[in-house]
């Protein structure tokens, strides 16, 4: 019997998230249940470590890539655990700050934090674990722990501004002098997203000693990692199956939001883009308008402009990959985390 | 003409404020402006910055506290620079963040942030100044920055932690198993505001490389001045002059705040007590009410307990004081900063 290529890349990726989630959950769990019981209750509510319900966590992307970045430079994944549950630790805090900020009442299919415990609990929740993040990574003793908790204290600074830049995209125009340009987009989501995915691969890969050379290369590859997977979130945003994506059909353009597509079809020169500016200044408001100002971001080329910009992201994780010297099976788990991450997993 | 001791005191805290201050504020303007112009604006706003209006942000405490820790230990104040720029961040994030989380409208005589540029960026600048007080003290290249840094990750959980004590309290009742007893009472405060002066203390003379034995003295220092602070600050709370404190007359019996003299009170087995319980149970409505609580508390010995404990706490920061050989001018600094942070500037 022979292996078929999707169970192998499902194989690649279940044993490399195993072994993350393995080695991270049990040190996340003491850390949460050390911040005391009220914090402690919020965090397992938050994690979905409750025992009452099933419920699973995340998909641990950023532990999965410290530790494979670990496995890259032939070091233990054990050695990237304090980056891996660090950059855990700073995705969930910005997850429940976030929820706040965008008032969101769902996370996982269940109410949110500040939703299932108030605003007050979800800022201080979020607060204890960011501080946390660095009191794991300065109490290692590792060599080179003080250097990966400053390369996380830069990320966070880069996080924070790209969801500040996020939010202000949102009260600018559709069209003119105001209107937001493809470099801020772009700028805003590896901010946004390719930061904390470039800190936990960069962060593994320093803890485990590997030369600064690579360490930089761990960097950009999690920065193209991030711009892919949001790329490939924007088009979902908009044409995504509901059945799968869990969004309405076009939730992003009902939302009125400033995503790749949309942007990058404002920017073109097109017919399609001089019926469409006018119809989101306007506002949506029916299906049957935001069925045409789908048509129209994906005629004036938006949509195709946005999987392109995934794919040269994801071409660019592959060169990272190339220049890097690494086992086989490390660098087909990298790639099988790229593909599944947008969405293409074979 | 001889300086009488008022004008001697006087200019010890202003000559150690403006030395904290001349060094403190140009560093931190530096890393406001480096957070990007929205989170800049906001931050200038929160700080006072803004060069149109006459303001006074803070007193500058805890960079006193941690550059005349330098100087006890013969180093010149910049050598603790990185520690008293991170304090004062981490003070004014946690000011923005729990005036959401207490929906204090008011800060420093003017619209706190939350209530002038909203929830979304009280939470991101905090976020923001926070990851940036780590961020500082790594990138200094001292040899004990990722100790400090470690020493200040510790102090936020206390701070969150005593935060959430602080509120879980207002949800307690006055009186039978489930009241707040005295322990419970200092751990909270000792939380709440002695770990960041702590931190200021003993992270000044640490970076200054000061012996650990001394650094333990410092740290010990900034508790008990917390809890003196505390301590002051509750029995200002009730029967402070508004004049003085700004707040109203029985301000923190009106918003039913448990704080150590009511608590003190309420833990006697006296008649005042026998008569206060139910009152505070039944809540206070009037004038009347709130006077005749506050003479129940002072009856019970509830204020003289708090004042009492304000001394001990004092006298425990002389103590310190006594075991660390440090020149007279920085001893006298440090005792004439105690003394004006519980309002007893001769």
């Amino acid at each position: 019997m022979t292996t078929s290529p999707v169970t192998a890349d499902h194989d690649l990726i279940a044993s490399a998230t195993h072994r993350a989630r393995g080695l991270t959950e049990p040190l996340l769990r003491n850390i949460v249940e050390a911040l005391g019981p009220s914090l402690a209750a919020i965090g397992c509510y938050h994690f979905g470590w409750q025992t009452d319900e099933p419920y699973t966590a995340g998909k641990a992307i950023r532990p999965t890539m410290a530790i494979l970045a670990a496995e890259a430079v032939g070091a233990p994944p054990s050695a990237a655990l304090p980056a891996a549950a660090a950059a855990e630790l700073v995705h969930n805090f910005s997850l429940i700050h976030d929820d706040i900020i965008d008032s969101d009442e769902q996370r996982r299919g269940r109410p949110s934090v500040w939703k299932a415990h108030g605003v007050p609990a979800a800022i201080l929740i979020g607060d204890a674990l960011h501080a946390a993040a660095f009191e794991l990574l300065l109490g290692t003793g590792r060599p080179n722990a003080a250097a990966v908790a400053e390369r996380l204290a830069v990320a966070m600074r880069e996080i924070v501004n790209g969801q500040v830049q996020d939010i202000e995209f949102a009260g600018r125009p559709w069209s003119g002098p105001q209107a937001v340009m493809l470099d801020e987009y772009q700028a805003m989501a590896e901010a946004k997203t390719g930061a904390l995915l470039a800190f936990a691969a960069a962060g593994g890969a320093q803890l485990a000693e590997a030369p600064p050379s690579a360490v930089r290369t761990f960097d950009v590859l999690g920065r193209h990692l991030g711009l892919a997977f949001q790329c490939t979130d924007d088009v979902l945003g908009i044409w995504g199956d509901p059945a799968v994506t869990g969004k309405p059909v076009f939730g992003d353009l009902r939302e009125g939001k400033k995503t790749l597509p949309v942007i990058a079809a404002l920017a073109t020169d097109t017919p399609a883009r001089a019926r469409l500016a006018p119809l989101l200044t306007e506002g949506l408001r029916d299906d049957a308008g935001l069925r045409l100002a789908a048509e129209l971001v994906e005629e004036a080329g938006g949509r195709k402009f946005a999987e392109q910009e995934a794919s040269r992201h994801l071409t660019g994780v592959g060169e990272c990959l190339d220049s890097l010297d690494m086992p086989d099976t490390v660098r087909k788990s990298f790639e099988a985390l790229a593909n599944t991450l947008i969405g293409r997993t074979r």
